[in-house]
């Protein structure tokens, strides 16, 4: 079951970038949650290609239609189908793509393993299937605010070399969307997205890193061993197109403190337990312990480029790609709703399974 | 299912750092595989504590049992179960423990999550679990061995701020195991254990880097959206105690490179497609691509030191933690064996489900 | 995930008899296998309500659309997304029942489960659901039949007191379908449509028995303990609406022999080892033994009758609901594909798993 | 993960009749349950062989130990290890089977699955394995009793063609317990107490059917779909050693009825709503309804007998095996508890799955 996700509210995406459309079913959602297409088309609209001057400029309006699961406006406790047809595809843009493998795409490593392989478009290693996750995870997320007020909001925290000033709190919903690059700090932003505009004059294309929080999180969500919270993030993450490496609290930095400057000193704060620092990220012996959530994850520079690169044919030919037509020059913008629904989707399996195994029964003293 | 990891090949383990012992359940595992307990054995030996001056003093046999599932030196086919007694219980030494949480252990979330915990020597949260998963690790370190001349090379990269050299290929075990330290390069290895005892006399502790290096994976292993291979060794890394980071290939440095600098051109050397840089670290759309699997694990400094710390008690009383006895000022050394048996659990895995969906029928063209 | 079944060969089905339609997400589909949109709809037109005169006369066209998965005639070997639109609602059917809970209907214990429900038609509950399955289990059979020329063939063995002549060899396709009930027994479906038709007029209902044999099975599907095969057949027949028993070979009769009566004698049969009778059922020790698998399945006589029934309404107040409209007084005929899908979607997963534990790897002698 | 059953509380059994012994990893279980070895011990001394004279004679004494997951009689929530050493073993005693498939054991479709067998015993197709199922059934029936006083009980319903007359309610404990048959019935009692000694004598084996009530079972457990509470029960059932066969409620001979007389009309008794009749056995759609849980597993005669066999060897050679030493007439009577303990398995996890679904989160109206 390589298309599905999560133990207890679980998701299954279907859908190539080419062919009748994508979708995502949702199974275990909990019954009577209030919800509509708009509350998830407005995650899928922040996702769209095409929404602003540096992202890729294919026109792709991921309408999404709810087919099932739902019933006069609220979850049935059945699973929810959800389906976001396909639009704008050229298959002739794809002529040159279908002999050549593009260098650090999915090309080679498909035909590969499956023998078979589609290439318009990228076929399922396209980023068009992460619009069934960020369907899935609107719906996450608004369980997760209804239940608890838990807030998950991701923000571009570096693209190249371009290093926002860190954040000791979720920035606003408002300041994330300000700005095309969806980094929180104006300043910082307006370098980026120069950056990436001369990065598309250059069809060359810059990475970065998105850091996410999550406030109000209840402590208890994550198990000791294989399901910690931060392991089940990680994968998370990594399972996101063009990621490279995820890093939880004091991270990869965090290695070059000793003990006693990284432990968190526990305080008694107003009557509750609360940590002094959060090098834990949120997160101690894999379980969350009430402190702000706080990860980072890597994503490279986009591969598709339009220089020419060196590569090999089907046949084993070396060969020249020349790259042609639209290119997304960077795709962080884009991955900050993305981030935000994979997290979602972690977080409330997680909360779910915590409240079957510790929660069902009581026995007391 | 917390405590059971991977979809075909499967383990289970159990047990805590008190009680009668810890052992793993493994499923799935082929038949007909030559395994002796001694070659179990051997890698629990380079986990076990008390091994050399730079780990914990404590003193654990690890010696591993095989109670079913191999007979006459075959595996069965059936459920491998495996069992390593505890010895050198102290619980007297867990007095103060009982009633005060450690800093940036698990003490406060297991209590929080489970409403019950046992205190003694960290339960379920100990590094002692870990031994389950050397076990059942050697078993699939052992097929892709026979299978496929895979080898597995974990290694300690940096520790706090000291940094081996780069290496492009695979040192040899010899290389690895020769310091007491696991680094393969003998003037850096000098300089971590110095660091490492120092550490250990200020009663403080420290962290680092572990990279780890797979040469001879097929092509092909990895699914392309969630269960990508880079996201279930993420998850699999970040499973590990201590852990606060994960990178493949180019990881977080890479985001500071253009595309045209980060693509890895394919070229046809020797009649194979290959490429020619590795910045991908050997997967690419979540695939293996023939190339060296590279990836690096972050550790933090261990949590437990001996100096007094800030803290709270179970009834909230803010309170001083003054550390005694033995502890283990780096945890790096140890984890080499560790970092490869969570590798190899997760190719084997996946290796199995690559055959299962893409080798079992062939329809031809 | 409770609407997902099979672990490597893995479905998700989704969708109410109310709102946009029902569908399929076939995860695991092994690529390069060539399917169309007919092959599929010939087993979805086998399950099609108003097919004849003894079914429901409800009209449903059932009409799949392959939406991903498949490219230019062949699987990719990415989920297969399939999906069939609702047609012929008429919710002002519903008005009586959405007050009144129809006995032996799941209306109570849904509105018990999930605190809501849909009362139009049954929801998540109406064998319409089903569709999904046969429409994943046509791929299967394609499997089957291409690998290993395996042939799955489901027929009404009773109605009511009405039973067909016990049969030693699989019916042909030809037979079973000659008649609307299913039967390949001439003179026995005759009878049975008789009944049938007296039901209907009587506004009552009729049950019986579905039996299904498989040939060409290969050796070695399933699995010693939890999943025998066996088991995952009893499972996949009881989670078809309307069930109530499932046995195997020799089944409850078989309980009336003694062991030396009971048990198959082994035979060298034309240098192939054989049993000499089947009262196995084609499964020894949870596993295929070569022999053709044989089993049946009990259906409760249809739950809507149109005479009038003694019930309770949403408050609890007690009430008679008379029936009106159209019903269905017998499953069966329908059921017959349903449970050959169901079949095919057992078997293909075990092939796949004994695949992947026993068939990847060769460690010789 | 062949061996693993179960979602949310999971069990993994391991262990062959040879080799050093049998235990179960019991994943998932709430914490701070009172629990001791004892409470498992009386179920597993149900089971044991060598416990009356109707049973088979070997000596096992099926001593259980908790190895972890267990804290001063609590416990954790983290995994039960629980270890059975095997004892009495006589491998002298298999010197002819080695050789020599036996007819309606799994010796030959193991060999052909596995390509390696273990001829001692059975190995892993020995009911011995169900003694893991019968101690985690322990720890599942406690949670059952203390939460919600649901009682489970199975007793033997028919031994060969001698069946007990037909019981609307629960038997006692007991009653039960009170002939070495089990069946609560004591005329009938004696008359299978004759029967299978006289099978004995013979060297021959019988047959019959287990019964298997619940009650004060919670409604709203089971899944509409792919996981209804009669499949999930089925597939638990048909899990066992030797079973043909499984129904609930009116079963087969429900197929012989009419909708109108099947039915369960519904009524408000005492301000509950329940239904008149209960030929539903306890679930609706898929879901408990609040009526006893009521249904049979057939199980055929002991394929072990001490009668001459033909069969084959494993060159292929046509021959006769001539039973010799122990043999066990009946399973019936040790079957009791592990029926129970399967039901419990089952019970247990459908009500902490739907206890995450439907009761995590409550949106109100």
């Amino acid at each position: 079951m390589p298309n599905i996700f999560g133990k207890v509210f679980t998701i299954a995406t279907w859908g190539e970038s080419h062919g009748g459309g994508i979708g995502v079913v949702v199974d275990g959602c909990p019954p009577n949650l209030p919800i509509t297409e708009e509350e998830i088309q407005f995650e899928l609209d922040r996702r769209r290609p095409g929404q602003s001057i540096i992202t890729t400029q294919r026109k792709e309006t991921d309408s999404v239609t709810i087919v099932s699961g739902v019933y006069e406006g609220r979850t049935l406790g059945t699973p929810i189908g959800m389906y976001i047809p396909n639009a704008d595809q050229r298959p002739e843009a794809y002529a040159e793509i279908k002999k050549k493998f593009r260098p650090s795409h999915a090309d080679y490593t498909y035909l590969t393993k499956f023998g078979i392989r589609n290439h318009e478009g990228g076929g399922r290693s396209s980023a068009r299937e992460t619009a069934g996750r960020v369907a899935a995870g609107a719906i996450a997320k608004k369980i997760l605010r209804l239940a608890g007020q838990v807030e998950i909001r991701a923000y571009v925290s570096s693209i190249k070399d371009i290093q926002a000033p860190a954040s000791e709190t979720l920035p606003s919903l408002e300041a994330v969307e300000a700005t095309a690059v969806r980094c929180p700090d104006p300043t910082t932003a307006e370098k980026m997205i120069a950056l990436i505009k001369s990065a598309r004059r250059a069809g060359d294309s810059v990475g970065g890193v998105i850091e996410c929080r999550v406030k109000n999180l209840p402590t208890g969500l994550g198990e000791p061993v294989f399901d910690r919270l931060e392991a089940d993030l990680a994968k998370g993450m990594l399972s996101l197109p063009a990621t490279k490496g995820f890093e939880i609290g004091s991270g990869f930095s965090g290695t070059r403190l000793t003990g006693s400057q990284h432990n968190d000193p526990f305080e008694n704060r107003r009557g509750r337990i609360r940590t002094s620092t959060n090098r834990s990220g949120g997160v101690q012996g894999g379980i969350s312990n009430g402190e702000d959530l706080v990860f980072r994850t890597a994503f490279k520079p986009t591969a598709t480029i339009l220089k020419p690169q060196s590569t090999v044919d089907t046949e084993g030919n070396e060969t020249v790609l020349r790259g042609r037509g639209r290119h997304d020059p960077c795709v962080l913008p884009r991955a900050v709703p993305i981030v935000e629904a994979m997290t979602a989707l972690v977080l409330i399996d997680h909360w779910m399974r915590q409240s079957a195994q510790n929660r069902t029964f009581r026995f007391g003293d």
